[in-house]
């Protein structure tokens, strides 16, 4: 995950799609943390609603999670609930990086996701054919430029 | 379960608590229906969030789960949120039965969980104390009186 | 579930059915018990697992859960395995009983489940096909005759 | 994760730590594959079991996920068991990377997992202290010198 440039990515109005979920008792660990890895079902959730969201008209290629990773900033708690926001950072001819940022009611980043997908096909990777390209490209998440 | 006279408890307004809780595309099974286990998380969290609302000023028994009985009714299906109501149903004296109901959000009955939770203590259940019996004693759900 | 005569479901070789799961560091609630409700997993795979040892050359019929009941006796801990005796208590013209018991690895038993199976067709229950129904024959659960 | 010079992670011997856990059904998505995020808790177990059979005289520090990366490289199935590595690529002054391999049980790497964990103390990093440092030490994981 290059962590150069992506401040900007540490607020949730960065990313196209949002989406709020409620957190549960059963998330938490013995120390009344959020467990690291259901913390992924959150991002997770959010990647499957951002497909609604954005194909609509145009089929959604068969996606495998080839790379994740995730970055923990910050605790979080239960009872309440998480925003995660969702965007696009990278499409290869075969594959697309879809970020992500989870954040609290009051909008502070608790981490980050990065996840790379790639369209499968005949075993192995594909293409991802031009109208889910065009789709994809709408969702692109830029830093702002600075003069 | 008796289910002679709790035709009452298929309304979420006979419960006195009541949460609302998403769903997450991980609850589902191959099916595209909630998985039946993943819904019990539903019915523990609305526990925990229960045991908050009542227990401000009376310090919480240290209760565990004797036994669970969860009732299907309905599919559910993702994405959207359910609503939980909790209530008592039965005080003994060592024990308490917790009556739930589980709701979509055009508050269709989709199940019913009982859970009846003893009180421990120096290995092996204990009487719940006065001032907690009287907690629980607000919240017991009852069967409407019919003429 | 019937209280009476249940005791010899306390022993692992009371089912015809068995199989061995490893416990999980992330089914430890806060007390470092493992959690009530994701002991159910390991209940439902064990059904799933009896079915394919079972309906080997019989089609399995489509089968929702209606009521799952779980017993809790006795706590376990990580690391470990548990395991889970499986077998059929009951066969009724649409739906079937599934009994099955929870042990450690010193074969302490740690609890009982029992779910209602019901199978589903035409968008209603349907009664189980003959040739199922001599499966699950196969696998009752019986309180052994005493003199 | 540095991809260049990793091949030799692909081996389960490469691991000075290994773990055998059950896949379970409710671990499968709607594709018969094994989700991506309940793999997580694979390596999380297997984690956890590291540190019982390093931190057997020294006191484990008080670690907290950083960052977490997962690789997928191939699918798994139920029923069946996964076999975790795992061991340590990296000491810094307050943080340890642990790296994992996942394996089937024919010795198929079906992913890896890098971890990175930082020791905290009073509200932020801390050294990891000297003990421990050693015991992290021998579980370094390094790549065959090659002529």
């Amino acid at each position: 995950m290059t962590r150069k440039d992506d401040s900007f990515r540490h607020a949730l109005d960065a990313y196209p799609v949002q989406r709020t979920l409620s957190i549960r008792v059963c998330d938490l660990d013995g120390y009344g943390h959020l467990n690291a890895i259901r913390l992924g079902h959150f991002y997770e959730d959010a990647r499957a609603s951002f497909y609604r969201t954005a194909f609509v008209a145009v089929q959604l290629p068969r996606l495998l999670v080839a790379q994740l990773t995730i970055r923990y900033l910050q605790e979080a708690h239960w009872p309440g609930a998480l925003r995660v926001g969702t965007g696009i950072s990278r499409l290869g001819s075969s594959s697309v990086t879809m970020v992500q940022g989870l954040f609290d009611e009051a909008s502070h980043c608790l981490g980050l996701c990065e996840t790379v997908l790639v369209n499968t096909g005949g075993g192995g990777s594909a293409p991802i054919p031009a109208d889910a390209r065009a789709v994809f490209e709408e969702y692109l998440v830029r830093a702002p430029v600075t003069a």
